[in-house]
């Protein structure tokens, strides 16, 4: 009798789960910014469906091929490891037990010695091989480093159960993408990069300062969750916001404005040096920051006196930034989501394993994760195996995916997206934080239950259609690319059939209202200074959906 | 505003489970076996609603002081641990941070030093202090023993949750229940035990060789379990079966029949000595021989003839048994479900951590637990963790619980009853090997898909009414004591209703037609000798409870 595994209902790690790189549909263009990639699966950290995306080289040099999507299925049945060669015409899948155990860094070097330099990496490091469920994707950037990653949901196990240990992309013989409508694509797409350019936030702040930007906004706002979401505010928080990020970075003669791929001309990221000048890693991302500066709450003074004898002649000022970065770059090198084992981290702390502040202590958790230590086993499975593990009740997660850098008490339009969206906890999502604290696109009170739903749904909607785009806005680009004539409003319908799509998903994969929801301690513990729960009824989260 | 938290929504380790220490309806009789005492609460294991059930003397000294259940409900506010002292009107709560960290064992001497040898005492481990979702809470036997567990689904963290490490029932001054008809009580009572002492299973084979009689059949049966799920037989299944059992323990002059509650009958329990004649634990019951045994394959030679270094003296051929002994008595000690523990071990084989067949492994993997090093806490958080710690795609669990000693393939209609139980994976809740092996009560092919539908659901909807009952049978009784007049539909009805609100709680708890399935590997691969995948239909699954 012939039985049948339904796909939704598969082993996130088994044979029927089914791998996928695209390119958004604006890639291979010259449109700014269209380069981004895009990964999907089944995640093994919810369950659900689930698509990361990552800056870095791949997506543009996959579009230059004429690679709608690479789509890896099935089991190796020898279990060793494998890379795959893409190039014109090309594609390859050869033997890389050679690599078995590197981190990303090293495993580029090895692929740079074998297919040199003009080509782009796609990689995991130990914890995907382990099939952690914290474990990312990780895409060179311009420069060939490993540092722009797919990093949520685990996708980098979904790639180390398929024993796919890196891919290779070759673009050379490649070429722009055709358009349909030449005349029609440049004015767009110079009207597009014009408007970026001139917005204060992709024109000043974000090459200025970084996504990192961010953590004095928010700090300000009250909704900066700290030493695992018990306060909405660090005190210490310019330390490692932004601006300190910006002018430790001139003053040690780094890059304080970096872009991570061809096309982009926002340009948020930068090249953070130590105190010698030796490269550390790219700029750490608000979210990383947050993960383990406020969360972890490292950087009080004590702390900073015990790590200043354990970490040699680097300055107090800086020290946080400095084991930030060098975090960044552990996490980058071993593959794994910055913030899930950032909360992994805090949860840990709140579990006792180390105490909050304890920034050597953050650092040695980390390598226990690239060692493969049981302690690093719990840790790289992300923060809810970490409750499980150390009997901890407050362990910020939707569908099992750690919550990022925004209290949902003090921003409760995220909070929404948090409970609703199909990714798990997820601030991409649906980011209501422009609207709740930027007053982007409106004014919704943060702190007020009412309007919350609404302002979450319409941008779960507009950002369900931007994702597959690729980019944001751009209508135009993509009919004058392909010939069609989609309006707004098309939009709006491509962003609630994806949805649509992911929710029964979901559904089939077992997930109910139920799951819409956050953990109880939002609704218990008021979150100080506001001294807001979450008050989004649980009947109004039900309607996020129903367009 | 008011925020409710939803009862079934509620975390398990949280404020607002509710604990539930309850003996049966018959509890505080004279009839057989009436002693069994249940517990409940929402499982940290599951996230089902929980009810295990045990042996021991709490059920019928709480019935005897007319308790019908105790309920424990918040948290302690300063992390303290605390005991519960219960008597004859008194119920006093006491600090107990002396008993902080102590196995059963120990915390067991320590309560009669205090308490006396005249009452019962329930308690949990380390690991239920720990809140390790395997966490048991076990019962003293006749001898003051904590030999007896409430086993599954973690039900000892929710009382470690509650900072109660123990509780203390006082019988003194208690009485018998008062019965409404005590000619008609008595008579049923008769009758019923008359059929328990004449049956062939409850008579002869359970007190002989305990419930371990079950390895060769149910391996004759070709459905145990072997090597984490990969055979359906083991080549020296006898070595551990409940025959040899009886045979070490008579040769050492051990106790081969022996009850472990007051008024029990069938006495399948025994009493395990070392070869000095020292005590080691009560007899393993079937499940947990074959968790250690057959599933952790513990017997080859290679392994005996390292074990045989590393156990001082113990001759060869005994040499797993006294293992399995040993381990039974750690878990008793550390207070974890020896089921998912096991499963735990053979998972984290399949991972690598130790071989297949390593019984010193085990046993080292065990003290883990008890140390609670990381490594502990993975393996006590149950096998679902183990498995994403170690990458491992094979856990064989439903709603995150481990399955017991019968392999759903050549067993099939227990394997319904794993899918759709609201417990989780158990055999407890519909035992159709009953029907399927030993032919009783029906003939029902075990290796077809056809009629274990039916089955899984007429025995889950008796059983239910039966739980709630406290044992086998009986409305005679039930209508003596209470002096009602039920009938056996009424039974149904009743099985019916509870089986209604359960999945009623675990609908609320966000669980759906997908949470009742098996894991896919049992669909994906073919178990020897009878090469048979589990081939009952999802549609057919979904109807087992369409009353």
């Amino acid at each position: 009798m012939k039985v049948s595994v339904e796909g939704a209902s598969c082993s996130a790690i088994g044979p029927n789960n089914k791998l996928v790189f695209a390119p958004g549909l604006l890639g291979g263009t010259n449109c700014a910014n269209s380069g981004r990639i895009s990964v999907g699966a089944k995640s093994p950290l919810t369950g659900t469906i689930k698509e990361a995306n990552s800056g870095g080289q791949a997506g543009q040099y996959l579009a230059k091929l004429g690679i709608a999507a690479i789509v890896i299925e099935g089991l190796p049945q020898d279990g060793k490891l494998y890379k795959l060669v893409v190039g014109k015409d090309k594609c390859e899948l050869n033997p890389a037990d050679d690599l078995k155990g590197l981190g990303n860094y090293a495993t580029v070097d090895k692929l740079k010695a074998e297919f040199g330099e003009k080509v782009g990496f796609a990689s995991i490091g130990p914890a995907g091989e382990w099939k952690l469920a914290a474990a990312s994707v990780a895409f060179t950037d311009m420069e060939l480093r490993p540092t722009r990653h797919a990093g949520r949901g685990g996708l980098g196990a979904v790639m180390g159960s398929k024993g796919l240990k890196a891919i290779i992309i070759d673009p050379s013989e490649g070429e722009m993408a055709p358009l349909a409508d030449k005349d029609a694509f440049k004015e767009a797409a110079k009207r597009f990069a014009k408007a970026l350019s001139e917005h204060a936030v992709t024109g000043q702040g974000l090459p200025t300062y970084g996504t990192d930007v961010l953590i004095n906004i928010i700090n300000e706002a009250g909704g900066l969750p700290t030493r695992n979401f018990r306060s909405g505010r660090f005190e210490n928080a310019d330390k490692v916001g932004g601006e300190s990020l910006n002018k430790i970075t001139v003053e040690r003669k780094g890059e304080p404005t970096h872009g991570c791929m061809t096309g982009c001309i926002i340009r948020c990221s930068g090249i953070y040096l130590d105190e010698k000048g030796e490269y550390v890693s790219k700029w750490p991302e608000y979210e990383t920051v947050w993960a383990w500066g406020p969360n972890c709450e490292i950087d009080d003074l004590d702390a900073i006196a015990r790590i200043d004898r354990a970490c040699d002649d680097i300055g107090v000022d800086t020290i946080d930034l400095d084991a930030i970065a060098r975090i960044d770059r552990a996490c980058d090198d071993i593959g794994v989501d910055t913030i899930e084992l950032g909360n992994s981290v805090a949860v840990a702390m709140d579990g006792g394993v180390k105490e909050f502040g304890d920034a050597a202590g953050a650092e040695e958790l980390i390598a226990e994760v690239g060692k493969g230590t049981p302690l690093g086993r719990i840790l790289g499975s992300g923060a809810a195996v970490v409750g499980k593990a150390f009997g901890v009740r407050r362990v910020p997660v939707v569908k099992n995916q750690a919550l990022p850098a925004y209290d949902p008490r003090a921003v409760k339009g995220v909070g929404v997206t948090y409970a609703t969206s199909t990714m798990g906890a997820d601030h991409t999502a649906g980011y209501a934080v422009a609207t709740n604290i930027m007053k982007v696109g409106g004014d919704v009170d943060p702190l007020k239950a009412e309007g919350q739903v609404k302002l979450s749904s319409d941008l779960q909607v507009a950002t369900a259609a931007i994702d597959t785009c690729g980019l944001n806005a751009i209508v135009d680009m993509v009919n004058a690319k392909y010939g069609l004539s989609l309006t707004g409003d098309d939009v709006g319908a491509l962003g609630q059939r994806v949805l649509t799509m992911e929710r029964d998903f979901n559904t089939r994969a077992g997930f109910t209202p139920a799951d819409d929801r956050l953990p109880e301690f939002f609704k218990l513990e008021k979150l100080p200074p506001h001294n807001e729960v979450f008050d989004v009824p649980d009947e109004e989260l039900d309607t996020v959906f129903n367009f």
